[in-house]
């Protein structure tokens, strides 16, 4: 398939822009009018700096404006468009977008608009030109791609064809199979843009929302199936129009792009195998059996990735601090036994049956480096304790990191010497790190047989203050012996939102939910689950606001404003709560006023709702089931959940995430009024 | 008029929200159910800290989903607005909010909804609770405030009334004059909101676009005469959800909530003048005669402010910068005179016709401290050049100044000296300072007797090397003699926008335009126009894109990325640009395929065309005129524009901002990549 991009999707200027997309790996790009007129660069500038770079210049676009109008304007737009065919001849480019017209249409004729168009069509042809007309979904005459096509047929032109623009067609909901009865060399340009399905005027949907496939709901991978099988070869370009893309950083955004391309052209790859027409291949021959059909060959070539499944559910969480006494106060009194210090690395290793956490000791003189530079390219948090990397078991290591290196994710080396297990590790879009391991089908982990010498750590630590610590000492609750890390809360920066979901959903096969809005004292979140469809993985990502103030580190405020968490569930909450308590847990204190409105709400057996208020557990029900949990208080940026599911419920507690919010706020205000 | 507030308008938690609408003098609030369960403060701290600020509690609310279902449900909801009752009682409030059902609503028959409802109004007298019923603009059954009401009509309980809430009524466009034939005794309770008319599903545009009276598009001043004219006399109070909001400074944004009721009070006083009933006057007595009708009177008293026209144009417009040499070099190059220091100040004064602007010289080694503390609470932007305050023509500077302060606007105090003006002076929201002056009706100012001393400037100065500057020495080109300052565009912070609009519509009398969106390398810039119906003051407000990096500075970030410009008109554009360049100014450079696209899209005459490219020289043109102009180079955070307006053009070049944007942020990113 080959790649392309319109330059409208990234900031910066045309050249930083073209620099850009040769760094992600562009085939091509589309010329936006608007940046080669606002650019310094002369026409000739602009194609030998695409020459060099390795970039074709496919499309050039838009011409607005031109069809359904009375003859004095018709001959305003033809000498209009001679001027752009004239400066396509300098930059060397044979393709134009025509769009429908939208502004000054006034005659609905389609015998009067064939004729405009074979007009123009001569007038390309005399300057070698293409004219791609394309549907806009808000055209005033022409809306309809099909409408489009039919003026195209019946003008006849050789220079003359069809734009097809995946979001003027989906977003009015047009069927796309009508797109593979269309002559392939009539289909001149194809355009891709995914959005999330929005109700509102269509103009600012497109103006504003459109995203990279993959972080939208757009079926995308079907719309390009029927291109595929029409026998169309061309390039598939990227014509994003979004507020945010406009304004984050130009490379990364093009890694982002070009990420959703190839995962796309994987996507449509397995919607042509899923979708081969039955009993008969391209040549006509009768495919038999049950064996599922060879795959039919078409002009578009579309290349595979490594075949990952789901992950099969966390294999350990890191959290990474300077000074990691809060932490291991917290695990041990959660029920964590403590499982010695691994032998090379400066990690300790807790557990609860089958969750595991690692602790990573940062050296407190050090800056933080274990992310070597995805950390300091996204904005360290310092060295207060904070997620630093989560581990998922996958069937293959390699595989998994194959794969993940094709979508462009950024490796994160990680030092281990022999008969040490490798991790294979990139860096998420928010620069938590992402290990690739080789889970046990029992839940274990072989790993852990790098982690003992308690003895040594034990000496130097506080540890044995804490009831419940190091190992043989806990006697965890008799309902968290099958804890396992239940789900995990980060918090992204907001300009990384897109790329987080594409990243989770291309190189970790995560399914992203509908998102939600949760209100906290300093904004609305945004709140995003990710998961695996046995739900063994659970990710929520979180979009938190941010109170700006003066002097506010913008880099690394998603991390201060939202706190992160990793939630576990066990068997017996209230057995869990009640030894945690036991042990000195410090609680998040839960108002009474919740209690009571929970109450009011749910009519709770009063023995029942006294344990909740007597232990701050939490509580939700639904149709499917119930959820109990609680909160620890926070170190750092990190603090951490218990957590039961009941019967069915699917859920995380939604209703209860305000009370966890404003609790959170307020204890982090005191302790801004104290200090 | 009694103000009120809902605490879901605010960031923070209960008690910040409480403190800071009895800081910014609200009379009573409306609690928001999740405020309070989310809150540590008992039912009885809230209504005792409500005492004590001399808040009253309004309005309990929202209950949600009570009415239209089928029995057992109706048990469950009337148990759980028991609880609520109850709940209501410990905090001293008579007043419950309930919504028309969206969730649970399965039975459509209004007989059985007022049975429900009268079964709930039973219930409530039990408790000394009155229960207000509202329409939600997407209630299932129950959309309409008349329908909302029939139904409290045939209910005929003393415990139901109806709520009005003018978001869910001017979203839907309904009639608002029914609600004159309301017993007012059977309106328990009025919330007003404002909102940008935005084509969107209801949902969404409630829960994340309403912003406060004046700051949107609803016709509330309407509204609010017919809630008057019913007789009703509770409070009027603002229910906002707006995302901005809810994550800015909580002190700050009650303080703009409570400008808007003050300006919705005036404003609906002045609606309800002009629409009085042509004929008879409330009481049946005749009014005949031309003479407007006396004021009715109602029951609620509608209180008014000091009325001011609006300016009749700028006064001056100044600059502050510890080192002025860049400045100095720029005006004199575009022509303007010097004119002098000022006697007791550190100021000059620069003059092109009756344009004026002063150059405010700070001491290098002082912080700014100019605006004192409005400067120091928005955050300076350092010691370079950068736009500080604009003064104003108007009628009465002791009259603005004094309704300003009613409006809450922030003074700014300057030293003035016996015989000198003295400047009434606010900050605006975005820290700019505004200056109320006493203009003359030929457009000069008398203050300007106050400068003087040009010797022993031109001594310590640079001054001498510039051509054109200095009084005396620059000769103005002819067509500069009647130069105004045309127009001024200002950087405002992202969480301020909204509250500006506000402010310069209330306090200035300004009118908000639509806003229009223009691209930039950095992404789109929102540009608000406010203007007097004369267009002798225009002012543009520009929320521009931040490209956030780690470490940048928030609360200056939008002085850094949009920079910030004066334009000033002149009768000849070509003859002060041809002397500007003959005096060396430093144009803003604009790139050759600018003038080629503008062939394209004009067809103008080559020798125009070759003066245009030749002065680098923008244009634009409309069925009212043409529109000529250039830009100079930034000093600062600052740059000029010269502007000639041909015809009836009313605009700002609009189509040419995207080339300026793009050359000054390739400037400002090359002289990055240098440093």
């Amino acid at each position: 398939m080959r790649t392309g991009i319109a330059t409208v999707c990234l900031s910066g200027t045309l050249k930083e822009k073209m620099q850009a997309c040769a760094i992600a790996g562009f085939d091509g790009i589309e010329i936006f009018e608007q940046d080669l007129v606002t650019s310094s660069l002369s026409p000739e500038d602009v194609r030998k700096m695409a020459a060099d770079l390795g970039l074709t210049l496919d499309l050039y676009q838009p011409f607005r404006d031109f069809d359904s109008v009375p003859d004095d304007l018709l001959a305003a737009n033809l000498r209009r468009a001679e001027a752009k065919f004239r400066l396509m001849s300098r930059l060397g480019m044979d393709t134009i977008l025509v769009c429908s017209n939208v502004g000054t249409a006034t005659i609905d004729d389609d015998s009067l608009r064939a004729e405009q168009l074979s007009r123009l069509a001569d007038l390309a042809g005399d300057h070698g030109v293409k004219v791609a007309y394309e549907a806009l979904a808000w055209g005033k005459y022409v809306n309809d791609y099909e409408h489009a096509h039919r003026l195209v047929g019946t003008v006849g032109h050789p220079n003359l064809g069809t734009c097809l623009d995946s979001f003027h067609i989906l977003s009015r909901d047009w069927d796309t199979a009508p797109i593979e009865a269309f002559d392939a060399d009539k289909i001149f340009f194809v355009q891709v843009a995914d959005a999330p399905k929005l109700s509102m005027d269509v103009l600012s949907w497109s103006r504003h929302y459109r995203v990279f496939p993959g972080e939208g709901q757009f079926e995308l991978a079907k719309f390009m199936g029927h291109v595929v099988r029409a026998g169309y070869a061309g390039p598939v370009s990227l014509e994003v129009f979004n507020d945010v893309f406009r304004q984050s950083d130009v490379e990364r955004t093009a890694v982002d792009a070009m990420r959703s391309l190839i995962w796309l052209e994987e996507q449509s790859a397995k919607w042509l195998d899923a979708n081969a027409p039955a009993g008969a291949a391209a040549n006509g021959a009768v495919v038999s059996g049950p064996a599922a059909p060879a795959r039919r060959r078409y002009p578009m070539e579309l290349a595979t990735l490594p075949q990952v499944a789901e992950p099969a559910g966390f294999n350990f969480a890191e959290v990474k601090a300077a000074d990691t006494a809060g932490l291991e106060k917290l695990l041990g009194q959660l029920g964590f036994e403590f499982n010695g210090r691994h032998r090379t690395k400066d990690v300790q290793l807790w557990t609860m049956g089958h969750a595991r956490v690692i602790i990573n000791e940062q050296d407190p003189d050090a800056p933080y480096a274990a992310g070597g530079a995805s950390a300091a390219a996204s904005g360290s948090v310092g060295s207060a304790p904070a997620i630093a990397a989560l581990g998922f078991d996958v069937d293959s290591p390699v595989i998994a990191a194959a794969r993940a290196r094709q979508l462009k994710a950024p490796a994160v080396p990680r030092k281990s010497q022999a008969n040490e297990e490798v991790f294979q590790g990139f860096a998420a879009p928010d620069s938590t790190e992402i290990f690739l391991c080789q889970g046990n089908p029992d839940g274990t982990a072989a790993w852990i047989g790098e982690f003992g010498e308690i003895g040594e750590f034990a000496e130097h630590s506080d540890l044995r203050e804490h009831p419940g610590s190091g190992k043989g000492l806990a006697v965890p609750a008799p309902g968290a012996r099958n804890a396992v890390i239940d789900h995990v809360n980060l918090a992204q920066p907001w300009q990384h939102f897109d790329e987080a979901v594409l990243f989770y959903t291309s190189a970790l096969a995560l399914e992203p939910q509908p998102f939600a809005e949760v209100p906290s004292p300093s904004g609305l979140v945004r709140s995003q689950v990710m998961l695996t469809a046995d739900r063994a993985v659970r990710l929520v990502l979180n979009l938190a606001p941010v109170i700006q103030q003066d002097g506010a580190d913008a880099g690394t405020a998603h991390r201060k404003t939202y706190q992160e968490h990793i939630a576990f569930a066990v068997d017996d909450l209230v057995a869990t709560a009640r030894a945690a308590r036991d042990r000195g847990l410090d609680f998040l204190q839960i108002p009474a006023n919740y209690y009571e409105d929970l109450d009011a709400r749910f009519d709770l057996d009063p023995a029942f709702l006294a344990t909740l208020r007597e232990l701050n557990l939490l509580y939700d029900r639904d149709a499917d089931g119930e959820f109990l949990h609680f909160y620890t208080a926070t170190v750092g940026s990190v603090f951490f959940e218990m957590v039961e599911r009941r019967g069915g419920y699917d859920g995380y507690g939604a209703p209860n995430a305000p009370v966890r919010h404003a609790v959170q706020y307020d204890h982090l205000h005191r302790l801004k009024r104290i200090t």
